[in-house]
């Protein structure tokens, strides 16, 4: 349930506010060389508290390994990670004890479970998407050597009513979205976005939005028809992620107003090598890369905590009204770039070590 | 990699012009009587040929139960089944040997095996969707005694530029939908679609459209996260599907437009028991039923064989110009709609298995 | 929990007395040439009714392959196959339908899953083991193109009291087990065991026996430590076949006797190349293969099913007497070496392609 | 790879001399109350340095729970705990760095994945079986309320020339085998197997021997034919076990000598229950449990590392001669003990758990 992939699994464990939260990454090849700053560096990308228009939670993660590590380079066993919780304040989240907050996993986990660790959403608390960013820079460090031409470039691409164009997706890289503190990579959108999420804040609200994925470089040949298709894993992967809404690759729920003579990608030949002339496939027939760049965007519902007033139910089964005290992010957009381009590296990683 | 599932296992196997396809389901709960006759409609609802909207292929389908019944009701063993491939005319497909089809999974799985069945798209053909029918039937059987509440209605919601309004979702029924050949509840719309549809054979062209997906009766507390979360689990089944573009659970990618204030679902009691106001989630939080109605949306791009001329390239690399000889079935969308309802119950039982 | 292995994964399927039995064969590599009466060959090994040492059924066994082939040679789909069941003389297990088989899986069986297939042992038949010969079969056609060096010879070692020399085991051939019904390449003690195995039926009696086997060639480096061992995959397979009871690897129980400077095998040179000057360890050291001959042997209870007289309960709680009717064979231990041998090279093989 | 089980899952990770070793428990029943104490006491049992008879590494191991815990009790989340390790003298195993020792596990891993973790055996160290022990009292914590009439007891039933009367199996207790260091339930044989263990400490060598395991109280109907067995699933944990040679239930390899007439088990009716006048099958029959206790034992070689002159290579191919130097462990079967006990819990609560 808590394992992620076949040939290289991710195990995540960890609760927002119990001791520490980690993972546990088998499979992973030996002999790569581990940039352990570079893998701190990317988990720190999607920890709150960077910027005016996240939250106000002050992550001060530090990574430690504990195994799977030898003077720097993988084994081939397990590379187990924590990262310790320091900001553990469950008292202000006392009231939660006993009432299922509106859109939260409250009452469906205490359904399923019988009990839930209701201090700041437990296991399905946004933190736990930190592990996936250390395990989703390790797999980036192997395909260095195993594939250096694989490039993975995530972004905003909408919150609310702010969105990129998607004719433009495969201009963007990764230093234009990391210029900004809501990851878009068109500027002008990104002031237009900011100054959107500062207005909810004072509003008490929260917005959804976008996160589109560029991935360049992938050979041909990769994935694991029927069941197992890339795109499938990839859905799977994006759709584990707290808040997402939906995926979808290529020209998705678009595609449903195309005719086949505009959709289909005709092939030609380029350099010597086959190509396709369009890409409105996003780079996956069949369930296996076809050599174009692999294109899928994944949307994310608001935050569900917010600061106004909500009619919920206590546990015991009484109506009652409820606000969040604090400071909220009222968009978990920018802070899931991040966690959609450590899952892809981990799948691709994953569909390449069986696929070969 | 041709497995579906973890307690309840379904393998496929089988290729369009081989001897057979078929299926193992694994896990299957014993003393399920199984109603042969409703297995087989089930299937039958998929196959093309059945009326002027779909393709011209006869297939004559019928399923053998080859184990894991005893006098029509199951042990525990495993289900194996087989569909003969009966209409097996390899020559038709003789020019496709050396070429690959545009937006098909010629290509790709070319570079991934070295060798590719070519003989009606081998196992990358809608017909290997046949047996997922076959499994779903079983596990709607099942379903019936151990949830009888439980009720999957699937339709067709759009194809190309005509759909229905997601407001009516809650209203329509599995009888309104089998009414007429697109199978879409809302009979002007599917007049409209069916003329749509014969349009585009004339110009020997193709389109694309989506299915959605209400399931009610779930009880709340179904689900596994935080990797194999309910919606992570259906959004791989159904992107597993031939042609599958897209997954949406609840509001979707509508809910990147919205404000938590709108969203957010308020909890609030029902006749004694706690339910929802509204459903933007989609019956599904924190990845765990919470006994609302499941809705979900899946888009299918357009069939990329179509009667027009296409530019593509041969095995040896030379671009040349081809066009799908005989009758092809322009929207897949209305053949994907027990598919889809298949691919759920086999899903929500995996997940029923393992949550109890 | 009918499929065997991760990366190469075998699903069998069906009951003695069903329509068939089968199984499929996922994460076979592509291009393999399939030589399909090597297949058929491999599969009428195990089949009873050879010679006069065992049962009378005589299993006309056909295997048809329904997938995964074209024209003979591996397409990296599932390779599906059935054995259709011929001689399905149900009636005569008729008074089996309502008592409990002493030593057989009838009782345990009903307590798991409130229903049995109690037609010829259902699917707790040996008969289930036909469709694992058929897929090792396989597997050794796929080492004949990946490691063209290995070679798998299991033979009888024991039967009863009569018990070939551990110090042999390495100057045994395939060709001196096949040269005699009950399967043991020492001639002299084969003659021996055939004539206690004719006493034995004359008694209406069954006796147990050893199976051992030799794997050359195999090369180093071969093994998933910690918990999918080498050793500990190949004693889930062997604990996995009809009246296993033990499995000892290199000098197994006998370790239990030794010291460490006796047991350990030094390290030396040998024509430029790392080897071993003694195998006590059996070819692998902490879970993968050290490059020496991996040897390991299987213990089988002797046949339940008895002509003699035995005291059992039936379905209702009565005690009441049994006998087995017909003829049955006295001895299961021949018929297993080939499905020892067919086990050894699918989990090689599935171990093979995840150590690449 | 380092994942055991299938709804209940155990990932292990951690070296020898890395900073720590560990685990997560992932399929945990919720509600269960952990009684820490008796999980520190659990894995205790299973460290060195406790007496005379065992080796002189102190490891004074405090497992730190990290997830998965409210307030004491389980939620159904993943349970990871880690074991700091102390004793990290690397140092002393620098001489190791360019040689491999016999029958260790050095040479074939540095084969399989071209680097290894040469610091005191790394990954293949005895040590790694701690955290299963961690895990095992988890287990048997769940067995309190799920199954409180079941009893796992494990003891030393050989140890080099000494050894138990496999008739008293049933007799002994788990308090009788715990009351002296070799955990052998027997105080007279005790006596002597310390005396022997004694001496061959002084010649620098080690000796090996066989852990039995009865299980008392486990209702009949539990397990999965046919590849994942009760049986089988008991062997390859087993052999995932540091040094295990060989695994056999019920009468094991002497049912090779027995007949039909004298192994089978006859049923009979004991207080309106249906039972079995003897246990041959060892509480087995076809993969599933038949309500008898389960007996099984399991082999072990003599520990490789002695303090005796051997034979070996270095790295770079040249012959030459090693002695462990310190203070050594001449058996580890009593520490074996606890592991088989832990690894028995957890392949029967897996199996529980999806046998409902």
């Amino acid at each position: 349930m808590n394992t992620l992939g076949k040939l290289l699994t991710l195990t995540t464990f960890g609760e927002s506010h119990g001791p520490a939260i980690g993972g546990v990454l088998d499979g992973f090849p030996s002999g790569i060389t581990v940039d352990t700053e570079y893998v701190r560096e990317c988990m720190q990308r999607r920890r709150p508290g960077q910027s005016t228009v996240t939250t106000g939670r002050q992550e001060k993660d530090e990574v430690e390994f504990l195994s799977g590590l030898l003077d720097g380079v993988s084994t081939g066993t397990p590379i187990a990670f924590i990262i310790r919780n320091t900001d553990q304040h469950s008292s202000d989240y006392d009231e939660l004890k006993d009432l299922f907050r509106p859109s939260h996993a409250d009452y469906a986990w205490e359904q399923r479970y019988g009990i839930r660790d209701w201090r700041g959403g437990g296991r399905s608390s946004a933190r736990v998407t930190a592990p996936i960013c250390v395990a989703g820079a390790l797999a980036m460090l192997a395909f260095r050597k195993l594939v250096p031409s694989l490039e993975i470039t995530a972004f905003t691409s909408q919150i609310g009513p702010y969105s990129t164009n998607p004719e433009n997706d495969m201009d963007y890289t990764t230093a234009m979205a990391e210029s900004n503190a809501v990851r878009c990579p068109d500027g002008q959108l990104a002031a237009q976005m900011e100054g959107y999420i500062k207005e909810l804040r004072k509003e008490q609200d929260s917005i959804g939005g976008c996160v589109t994925c560029i991935v360049r470089g992938l050979p041909a040949g990769i994935g694991n028809p029927v069941f197992d298709k890339l795109e499938a894993s990839l859905a799977k992967a994006m759709l584990g992620i707290n808040a997402a809404k939906g995926f979808e690759y290529g020209d998705g729920f678009a595609s449903a107003l195309q005719r086949g003579s505009e959709h289909n990608d005709a092939f030609r030949m380029e350099n010597g090598q086959i190509g396709t002339a369009t890409n409105h496939s996003g780079g996956i027939q069949g369930g296996i890369s076809n050599g174009q760049p692999i294109r899928f965007r994944v949307a994310f519902k608001p935050t569900p905590t917010i600061g106004k007033e909500q009619q919920t139910v206590t546990r015991d089964g009484k109506e009652t009204v409820m606000a969040a005290k604090g400071r909220h992010d009222p968009c978990v957009v920018p802070r899931a770039v991040p966690v959609v381009e450590s899952l892809t590296a981990l799948v691709l990683l994953d569909q390449y070590l069986s696929s070969k």
